[in-house]
């Protein structure tokens, strides 16, 4: 068994998804391991890595919206508002979501479904730069 | 250290649980690791994998109440309405839970808490066949 | 590539955050790997982990008050409540959030962000002895 880990960073256009399905395969193919997991890490807390159906972008956008409903930027009931009414709420959710995904590696490939892609969402209403860390392990 | 990794199916009744535990636990004795790590995938962005309280049933109900009350099938909110009004509330769902999970395995078993079970929760209302990957690694 | 595993126990004092980042990477210090991956196990249905901003104390004061509001203690929506009107809302609030967390491990140190910090989330009004697990992968 071996380890290969890379880092990349996204530059996002504010709050939106980005797809970053591909660079992971590509660092996946670039690891060179044949069987075993790729986990994908976001090293902040304003930001989310997500599966995603990857077939209707309306899905992504229904999800924006659904997230938009439940977590309202400018929600009185923060305290945590020094940096805007869109930061307290993308750290809600981030929690809601997820910050890191293992995937299986099969055959040299990340073994996703058919319809599963890997985005990563920015919840600051801002642009951002953000760092991703890859680590494949297995055989 | 080596991998072990396979795929099985289950079939769904439509939106409910299904306990996979049985069927994880044979895979990591099967696969004769003693320390290490289980990972659980789901192929699929309408169904999602849970770690839940597995001695009342009722545990499982009160989840899906909660649910199906914070993301109503029909939601006039959602774009994606042509696979009927519980495609979009399904990815939602799934976002708001696990796609993967990964659990330790200690002593050649999956190392859960006494309370402890892995289910798959599928979101669509009709049956599905749910791909699930098992990917152990360790000594 | 070897494989590190280590439980320690966490007092809550009821439904609050411990900062679990400092035992963590003593763990993954211990375990003398450099380059892969740590997980961070929670062996419960009503207790969780969260990587959370780690400067302002506020954030998580906030994070309790938004789950406070949207997963509110007693429900009458539940039907599991011999345990009290705070066990059916922890059972849902771990299933909104994590069971266990997976972090890139680089230079022989948790690979976290600047202002990622790992939380355990107690959701039981009472204090609990809590058992986290922590398996460390890589070379």
């Amino acid at each position: 068994m071996s380890v290969f880990q890379q880092s990349f960073h996204v530059a996002t256009r504010g709050r939106s998804t980005v797809d970053v399905s591909a660079e992971v395969e590509r660092m996946v193919r670039q690891g060179g391991i044949h069987t075993g997991l790729c986990h994908v890490f976001c090293h902040h807390t304003s930001a989310s890595l997500i599966l995603c159906e990857n077939a209707d972008p309306q899905v992504r956008r229904d999800l924006e919206a659904f997230m938009s409903r439940l977590v309202p930027d400018g929600d009185p009931l923060y305290g945590h508002i020094d940096e805007g009414p869109d930061d307290m709420p993308a750290h809600v959710r981030m929690t809601l979501t997820q910050t890191g995904l293992s995937l299986p590696v099969s055959g040299g490939r990340v073994g996703l479904g058919t319809w599963q892609g890997i985005y990563l969402w920015e919840h600051r209403t801002m642009p951002h730069r953000r760092q991703l860390t890859v680590t494949v392990q297995g055989e």
